[in-house]
């Protein structure tokens, strides 16, 4: 069935059948809005929208994957903020000829990632639009600790990410191509997984400064640069260049540096700490210094245009 | 310019810049998340999505009127739960080609209509896409209140309605047919504007469930009545036929009752109340009793088709 043939009020139904109930104390879909529990009276909330076409392809990803990463790009939001995800809501557009499948598994996969990370769909909005549009906002709790800002990093500090960057832009670059392998670098790129939990684990060992690396970690270091004051300077040496990284650069002659460098959606976490201060899982990868900007050994690191949503270089 | 002359993060600084700063003690755009603060404990939250040709038109609405109604329409359903406004996020998608001046009045509209209900916008997100949609989420608070649902109806109670239904519909009536006028139509369709202390109120006199009037009067009250288990008998004679509703009732031929029956987007509240307890301001519209559906004036209503977001009707 096409969403036109089951409707919007039927739509409504079938999506909120296929979600998890909430928690006690939630209160979840079907009302006005949703009330979600904020023990420590501070809700932490972010926005991001997915658009068919400039964030995800449909020949390219299935509805599961598309969920999934409105999911995590989310709650990776969260987690840099130090928070514990709560609650995601989601507005969801579609063309009258999408299938109801599609929707459902959208929305199945949305819930069953922000399960991995302790949080419940409490609501959303479906309508009509030409292309898909997911627009997710996920809500999450301090748990009393206070918020972990871009701005808080001190000359000395150790700078450090909790996983591999590159994998995501490495697998679009073979699906670019045409390709579906290897593996493990399409599913990066499909199913990025997020370690939520160390975004409140970096918090508890009391980070200075963090952010989710969406955009690739040299333009998300300068953001934490701008916001501390500082200078960011990265050992290249010090990457993890993960094995899909290194697959996809040695088969279609890319520098695996500059993957792990510019490659976004890896939904990593970047954060600065005091020297002894580094938990267990982050990789240090360079340092902060007086200054302005990021350096990559030693040199200031041209960015290749970056990715702009209006089509701009 | 254009948003592909100005770019994303261009076009980001010219927002944060054109918005009003956050009060104090909450934590506004520019880092991975917001923080708001909830004084109770429990955050109120619902999101809605605007999508350019399905819930407005550029040539019909300003972009001052889009921002207002993408902001109103959310604030409409806190309110709704008896909470008061305090936070919006919106994720904004836009063409390449759409004019710089048209995203910014659209981002000051949505500011002025959160400032009008208390809120302040904290966080957003700008994308790339074929058409224009704006996706807001709406955070409230219930200042230790319980949330008033749209299943707390009792038999006995007395329907009310806190302002006038079918100016929207009846300013959409026009628009369709070429027209501007009357203006007092017009401008409600464009700006609806809920009275939000008004759920507060209801809140606070006791009211027992309640719903914002966003498809129509009748097919929100079906909402109501099978959340509570009840049939609700509304009395046509007892509704507010306002000026613009008859005044275009009139000229184009329509019936004034049917308009405010079941006319959509007017965002006022239709809400449950034990017999005494109507608070001043809102009125009485017919009576909840045993049984199942909506009545008007004792006669089952057959709803006109009813708008689908999928086309289908």
């Amino acid at each position: 069935m096409q969403l036109d043939e089951i409707g919007e009020f039927g739509l409504i139904e079938a999506i909120t059948a296929a979600l998890p109930p909430s928690p006690d104390g939630m209160l979840g879909p079907g009302d006005d809005a949703a009330v979600v529990p904020v023990a420590d009276g501070r809700v932490v909330a972010t926005t991001d929208m997915l658009v068919e076409g400039r964030h995800f392809r449909r020949n390219w990803s299935s509805a599961a994957d598309v969920g999934h990463k409105a999911a995590a790009q989310n709650l990776a939001d969260l987690a840099a903020m130090g928070a514990r995800p709560t609650a995601l809501l989601i507005a969801f557009g579609a063309p009258a000829d999408l299938p109801e499948q599609w929707a459902l598994d959208f929305h199945r996969a949305l819930a069953a990632e922000a399960d991995r990370a302790g949080a419940s769909v409490v609501g959303g909005d479906v309508v009509g639009a030409d292309q898909v549009v997911a627009s997710v906002t996920a809500l999450g709790c301090l748990d009393g600790r206070e918020p972990i800002l871009r701005s808080g990093g001190r000359e000395g500090d150790v700078v450090a990410v909790s996983g591999p960057t590159g994998p995501s832009a490495a697998g679009l670059a073979v699906l670019r191509r045409g390709f579906t392998a290897p593996r493990a670098a399409v599913a990066a790129h499909r199913r990025p997984m997020p370690a939520y939990a160390a975004g409140v684990a970096a918090a508890e060992a009391g980070v200075h400064a963090m952010i989710d690396v969406s955009d690739g970690l040299v333009a998300d270091l300068r953001h934490v640069a701008a916001a501390s004051g500082l200078r960011l300077d990265v050992d290249s040496g010090a990457l993890e260049l993960a094995e899909p990284v290194q697959a996809v650069a040695a088969a279609l002659n890319l520098d695996p540096v500059s993957l792990a460098l510019t490659g976004g959606e890896d939904h990593v976490l970047a954060g600065l700490f005091a020297t002894d201060a580094v938990p267990a899982g982050w990789r240090p990868i360079g340092r902060a210094a007086a200054g302005t900007g990021v350096t990559v050994d030693g040199q200031a690191y041209e960015l290749p245009g970056g990715h702009d949503h209006f089509g701009r270089t």
